[in-house]
């Protein structure tokens, strides 16, 4: 067992990636709100999850997160951090998708600048990790090999021949105390005979992207192997600026990156790796399939409920209802997925898990809308939910944080009823203020210059009724936009 | 072949029952809103098909239908006929559910005294049949025994050994003209085994509830056979009131009358019955097995699919989808049913279509609106739908049909706001008329008196927000109602 060395300072900044999107826990997981910041289990989203994971006030071990995300998610991460009372170190904004590779170094050189010997722990946001207490075990069991200039990888003791992951080799067999061994190589996704060899082996761990090393070694590592991404990245943050607490990192610069994954840009090559064994319960949750196994743990039926959801006679089966007012029945489903968002319904048998990406790409050619995005979206002052639209006119549940407000705009082609449900608004038509509560309603003809706050500590609802000739969200002119948005 | 006799005068008057509402076809099918009414393939819902099957347009066998409903779908009824163009001779309106017997009787007890040799057919709202044309040669054969004083009933020539039906005994085969045969019983629903003997021998046909007699031929059968239920519905008519084309029965006399089906009380007593086989494609339609078996006559895969659905690699399976804005798909689906509306969902294997009822049992016990209640509620004046809700407030999208109005109404508890998205509305508040176009909102307080009408010959679209303390459909006080309701 390593010591538990509980220094006053914390000696770890983890580095959690946020920025990623797939297809495969469609619908509710869409290109425009991927599933890191989805609740599947439990009151918190995935990455919620992953920060309190490495909350300061639970442990002196972390300092606060550097989050690496997409410019479309930097307001749902600030929010979501807010949520569970957590203040991040940086939010690092990506101009557009480059893999993990260039997150990774963004956040070692911001985090060099500083101090180049403080300890960096990647961590995706997407993973569920059962039993913290256990990583953060392993964590410290890892800390003075990373200490010492080795990039530490957190390997996954398999418990089945997956062969949906790639494996790490290791040197030699991990020992009982389960301190670090020296990394032999990786093993990409193997078929089901060898994956079956590679656990009976007892020397092979599953990949799980989770490093941790100083942030000099990094930054070493990427000189060493993909130079041209340090280059780029570093270029990136140089010519980033910030902006109400998001470091914006220079699009020209980072579109120079390559698109491509830390292990194939540096761990593949790099020789200081060694490899410490977690058992703690990890899934990364990368299709229905895998959130029924990380939820199922211990339940006699294997039966997964979440939301209003009502079985009878069901097993080993997922059965997924991300609304409160959507009722979902199963009756006698064997190994099988259902779905339901307001917009979207999903059912699949749990083996066909993976084409759901398949299912998606049809929907994306048709051009249906709930191929990438969901029916409520979030915005930098809370959230815009459809609730029903037709030739000339859309309706809009609106919820609008305390202390936020959209920005100040007008519209070429539509006109809005703004109808306030709930807490109370600051409205501002033509320069005029006025406070409406529930039961009040404003009208914004086109043209009107037009802008609603919610000044209060409350959350502020408002229903929004759009009509117009045109009713898109491009017809926007905004001239005054506390976030800083796209001024047109 | 029955010789084709083209009188001048229609012979027949349909009777449409459509008063009934079952479960099994749950989540479109709900109590307050049943199977009869939805469209489950094409255009037409199930009480429109069977309305045009007998439409006096297409052929001069028949007369304007008898409808004979619930006092909840009266407007439905009236509104579903007008949507195809057709008027009824007559709109009986039964105080509260008593099975078929009692509905039989009243239709033939109002024809009678016109006439009491009017032809009656009686036919269920909520079965399906292929061939129409079919049927007509098949009610042609049965005219001349009907008119001489059998009551016919049609009998579906079996194509499996259905365990779910009951089944007609013949006193012979039926010959090749298919002409009437004389009835030897009826058998209850078999087991699987007696199902089987059944079909093999030949001799059989399955009871669709089809039956056809001059009305004075079935009053006779009443009063000989169930002369309680004709003295008890007797009355209900003499003390029933006309009301807007409504022939509305008496509550207190109607509810003497047992709840009791036409078949137990009095055709297995009956000795002037015979059977005219039908060959035409019957489905009962009475669960979902039964909707996928009827719609899927001829697709190669035997996926049928209803609605905005996206399927892949599925086989004998139904994929239906309720609403526009709602997509549901299915991956490697074999022998199931998925149903999507926009607040429930149903999942479940073909074989467990049966169990459905239970599931809707399990949802009324834990007081989910979705058990019976549609989202979506048919009202005279058109539909309103609950798009969203919350604490003190809830927001309508309201579909008014032309030349309609609302009643004149007040509420104690809440205000409303309207904002008219399509079409024109004329609004009275306070007794001072405005008129409304799309863009335009008006605002109720509470205690208002106030109405909204469409006297346009364009459907009208109000977005309404409730809000206040209380929100509840019994908050209203209705002082002018065109469609007679409840006067609190």
């Amino acid at each position: 067992m390593a010591v538990v060395n509980m220094a006053a300072q914390p000696r770890v900044t983890p580095v959690i990636l946020a920025g990623g999107s797939g297809t495969r826990l469609w619908p509710v997981s869409r290109r425009n709100f991927p599933k890191q910041f989805v609740p599947f289990s439990g009151e918190h989203t995935l990455f919620q999850q992953a920060a309190l994971r490495f909350a300061p006030s639970d442990s002196q071990l972390f300092a606060p997160p550097v989050v690496v995300t997409a410019d479309a998610f930097r307001f749902v991460v600030g929010e979501q951090l807010a949520g569970v009372g957590l203040s991040p170190t940086a939010i690092l904004v990506e101009p557009m998708p480059r893999n993990t590779a260039p997150a990774v170094v963004a956040a070692a050189l911001h985090l060099c600048a500083e101090d180049p010997d403080t300890l960096m722990l990647i961590a995706p946001s997407d993973h569920a990790i059962a039993d913290a207490a256990a990583f953060h075990a392993a964590i410290l069991r890892g800390m003075s090999a990373a200490e010492s200039g080795q990039i530490v990888t957190f390997g996954i003791c398999p418990d089945r021949p997956e062969t949906g992951y790639g494996y790490l080799q290791l040197a030699h067999s991990p020992g009982a105390g389960g301190g670090p061994v020296p990394l032999a190589g990786f093993i990409e996704k193997p078929d089901a005979a060898t994956a079956a060899a590679l656990l009976a082996g007892g020397r092979h761990l599953w990949n799980a992207g989770l490093f941790m090393a100083r942030a000099d070694t990094f930054v070493a590592a990427f000189a060493a192997h993909a130079p041209e991404c340090l280059n780029a990245v570093r270029a990136a943050l140089l010519r980033g600026r910030a902006d109400l607490g998001f470091l914006r990192l220079d699009a020209d610069s980072f579109a120079a990156a390559p698109a491509i994954s830390v292990d194939y840009a540096v761990m593949e090559h790099a020789r200081n790796l060694v490899a410490v064994p977690f058992d703690g319960g990890w899934s990364d949750l990368g299709d229905w399939d895998a959130v029924w196994r990380a939820a199922g743990r211990g339940s006699t039926d294997g039966v997964v409920k979440r939301g209003p959801v009502t079985q009878i006679d069901c097993q080993n089966s997922l059965l997924h209802a991300s609304d409160a007012g959507q009722v979902l029945v199963g009756i006698g489903l064997q190994d099988m997925i259902a779905v339901a968002t307001p917009d979207a319904i999903l059912v699949a048998p749990k083996a066909r898990a993976q084409d759901v990406r398949r299912a998606v790409e049809v929907l994306k050619f048709t051009e249906a809308p709930q191929a990438e995005t969901p029916r409520r979206m979030a915005r930098p002052w809370g959230a815009a939910e459809v609730l029903t639209a037709g030739p000339g006119f859309r309706v809009n549940r609106l919820h609008i944080n305390p202390r936020s407000a959209l920005s100040l705009q007008s519209h070429q082609h539509r006109a809005e009823h703004w109808v306030v449900v709930a807490g109370s608004a600051r409205v501002t038509l033509d320069g005029e203020q006025r406070s409406l509560i529930p039961n009040q309603s404003a009208y914004v003809p086109p043209h009107m210059l037009h802008r609603i706050e919610n000044i209060t500590t409350e959350p502020l609802e408002v229903i929004e009724v759009q009509s117009g000739s045109l009713i898109d969200d491009a017809d926007v002119m905004r001239f005054e936009d506390p976030y800083a948005r796209h001024v047109g």
